[in-house]
This record gives C-alpha cells, structure tokens and sequence, in this order.
C-alpha cells in the first residue's frame, strides 16, 4: 500500500491502515499488550525473519505507537513498549479475534476472559452515541468537497 | 506474514488477520461497502496495481469475504460482492477508522453518521457481556495446553 498517499487522505480507515496495515504489525502490538518489549522476544513469539521485525517496530516507533527505550547501555540495547496511541489500538485486535473465531474458529482457541467476572469476553463495535452496533443502522457518508452522500446500509 | 502458520494457530487476532491482514484488503472490502464490485471500479478508487488486485480479490474470495457472481457472459466478467464473513468485518474498519481519526485526524476527513438521528458515529469496541469498553477491565488470557494464565491490564 502507498502509505505516503494514504496517510493524509481524507479516509479515516486509510489513515489507520497506513500505519498499522498489516499483519506483522498488529501481531507485534498483540506482543506487546501481552508485555513482550525485546527484540529476540518478537522474534521467537512470531517467527517473524529479524530484518522484517527491524523494519516493522521502526515503523511502529515513527508513527507513535510504540516507544523505545534503552534497558542496557553496555551493550546498547533497546525494549519497544505500547504507547497511548498503540493501547488504544488493542480493542481493535480484540474485535478482529472476534470475527476470527466467529469465522475461523475450529479447533482449540486462545480465550480471553473478563477477569474480574471470569466470562469470555464478546468484542462488538458499537457506536457510543446510539448505544447500537455498528452495521446494525444505516450510515450516511460524507466526503470533503463532494455534495452527494453515500447511504451505506 | 505466513499465513498458513497462523490460519489455524491458537490466537484468533492471527486466525482473523490470516484473512484481512493487509492494508489493501480491508480498503477493498471498504470499497464493497460503497458498493463497488468490479475490477475496475475497485483499481481506479485505490490506485492499485492490477497484479495486485487480482490476488486480493483472489484471497478474499478463497477466504469467504467476497463471493465472485458473473454480471456478463460474452464477454466473461465477474463481480466481487460482500458475503455475510465479509460485512461481518465491516465494523472493524469504522473502529480503525476512528482510531485514524483520533492520532491522525488533521485535515478534512470523511465522516459517518447515523443517517437517522444524523449525529457522527463514535465506534468504540465494548464487551458485549458487560458493556464496558475492550481495555478498560482487565482480561484473561488463556492458552489451550498451558497451566498459566496471563493477565492483560
């Protein structure tokens, strides 16, 4: 994806995506809310190729979402924690587990549980405002410098 | 990312991102929510290398997102339209997109509302089970074949 190009469009969901659409990405953030922070600990969770993990936590550093800091200094060694803007991309990770078991769910899964009531958790999207689902209501978008709307049912 | 490792691993954030982990496939699933469906309709809207395209829509398809129906038969020409797994995924993207729009919103951006009340959509992922937002309780993490639990705050 051309992230240059979609960084500054006028599509929120592009924005997102051009700094943290893809996989390897978000898996790193699921590490890390998980309180993984080395270099070797990415690499051996995920089995992920060392100068793709290089590449993947440079490009979550630059665009905020995680924050480096140095544990040694001799050798220099740096640990990679979540941000506030990375904390607050988990819930979306939560939601895309959803779908995978909704969809993908066959065989023995990773649960999460609400650890105070001990249920599995149910991530749905919802709107605050209307207190529904997300795709459960009609939206209507609008697009900067366009007159018409587009009615998404 | 490897995704025949993840497809059937235990976590399902991989399950789910095994399907949708890049950023061009969620845009076109995007797209198929404004109701574009052929090839074309989707190349000119991302800008997207045709190669590209083929093999995301290829993929989605394979991975039950997108179904394939034949609008012309001399010539030969298919249409790529949202299954219930695919709209099942819409939500996520308002989610992300809100999230663009909270760390990356400067400049005009399109914006969803309700077309009801007409009030812009606030995504925001809760627990359906309890109804507080995913990140705001902490969770329990458990992993088929392990004894220890991990507690995500």
């Amino acid at each position: 994806m051309d992230a240059e190009k979609f960084s500054g469009g006028y599509c929120p969901v592009a924005r997102g995506l051009a700094r943290v659409g893809d996989a390897w990405s978000m898996l790193i953030l699921r590490d890390a809310s998980y309180g993984l922070a080395r270099f070797d600990q990415f690499r051996v969770s995920l089995g992920i190729a060392p100068n793709i993990l290089t590449r993947r936590l440079k490009a979550l550093t630059d665009d905020g979402l995680l924050e480096k800091r140095r544990y040694s200094e001799r050798p220099p060694r740096d640990e990679y924690v979540l941000t506030a803007a990375g904390r607050d991309f988990l819930p979306i990770l939560y939601a895309i587990g959803a779908w995978g078991a909704r969809h993908h769910g066959g065989g023995p899964l990773t649960r999460a549980t609400d650890a105070e009531t001990g249920r599995v958790i149910d991530p749905v999207v919802i709107d605050r405002n209307s207190g529904a689902p997300i795709g459960s209501r009609p939206l209507r978008l609008t697009v900067p410098g366009r007159e018409d709307e587009l009615l998404v049912e």
